[in-house]
């Protein structure tokens, strides 16, 4: 029973790691597509996210089953409702990298970003990219030793994020309001993704600590606009 | 055992309406701040949003609490880990509200709404908080019946936020960048709030009847940006 149970955890923890790879590759290849206007590309990563919420409900459902047969208790118990809980922020890790293949797709054959958004965007794309791979280690091996790391490459993204806001109120922005709209969201979506990367490590160091980290009563802090904008 | 599993899944419930309420008052009170600039209403919308994070953490503990004690199965099982998701919403709905009012709070003294912005946001709101109220009396009465015409109603939220677009976008918009990206972030957090009482009314519906509705496959696509911007 106990060895079944273990070999059940296992395979949803594996799971969820490959959720963080299917994740960073939506947004890899949603972000190429947002650079290059890549009609089919984009396509693609909105087909594509049909497969994370497949995984997702897929392990929604064995971490349901494996409660009501198993029966868990104290820490086994915690971390199947944590697991579904990082299902949850994956799956919409998915639909946030299918947002910025759509808002791709809608501008077609326009590119999205004017100016000088496009350094930002690959900058915000990579560092996304890096949250999520850091948050698969951190699942994988439960390393709590990494989280802080991972907050430090998180703020970078809401620098990022309050660098968008001032290319937009600049007085040299000569791009007009339907592209500022739409710098706007893209923002926020990346930001958002690498908000739930957090939110993720945040929930590993709750199972392996017992504790949620101090930060996390005000978690949703970090993805605050008035933290993230400089325009006080 | 069976009577004191059900008495504290009606405590579970009672306490999701609860949050309901608390929901549609902070963003009742947010959306006053908000067209008003009243810094102190404000501040004490943000304040409240600790009241609105502490039902969630005491929910969550106590289903965690009965599945550990009681072990239930099916239908019961189902119930507890639905609970947990609806106020996974019901929280991320607070802090939708509190964005609302921590933009009030950076723009004072001055208004965040410029021109004919006032009265769709006075809909918005109203919209979003029969959206909370339907979504209320669905968990309290697991009223399946109820959940088409919530539909409808969020329908009406969708195209409010094409309205705000639409008037963004005209040709007489003359209140520059900053107003419209502030507007663009306005939009999305009603809607989103929306969309969460949406996924409430929608797990019920599972609850009840073991299946998601059709249209909860791409529920996200009522949050999708490209399906929302009339830009196209």
């Amino acid at each position: 029973m106990r060895r079944a149970f273990t070999e059940e955890l296992q395979f949803i923890s594996d799971q969820l790691v490959e959720m963080t790879r299917l994740t960073s590759t939506a947004l890899d290849r949603a972000t190429t597509a947002l650079l290059t206007a890549d009609l089919e590309l984009a396509e693609a990563v909105i087909s594509a996210d049909d497969t994370i919420d497949l995984v997702r409900r897929d392990l929604d459902s064995r971490a349901v089953d494996v409660l009501a047969r198993q029966q868990p208790v104290a820490t086994d118990l915690r971390q199947l409702v944590m697991a579904m809980r990082m299902s949850s922020d994956l799956e919409r890790m998915g639909d946030l990298a299918r947002h910025v293949a759509k808002l791709t797709r809608l501008r077609y054959p326009h590119k999205v970003l004017r100016g000088p958004l496009e350094p930002m965007f690959t900058r915000m794309a990579e560092v996304a990219e890096d949250l999520v791979a850091e948050a698969g280690r951190i699942i994988a091996n439960n390393d709590v030793e990494a989280v802080p790391q991972l907050l430090v490459t998180d703020d970078e993204m809401d620098e990022l994020h309050r660098e968008v806001f001032r290319t937009l109120l600049a007085d040299d922005w000569g791009h007009g309001v339907e592209a500022a709209i739409d710098a706007t969201l893209l923002s926020r979506y990346y930001e958002r993704f690498g908000d739930h990367a957090v939110s993720i490590a945040q929930r590993v160091v709750y199972l392996v600590t017992g504790e949620w980290p101090e930060e996390d009563l005000h978690i949703e802090e970090r993805m605050d606009v008035s933290r993230v904008e400089p325009l006080g």
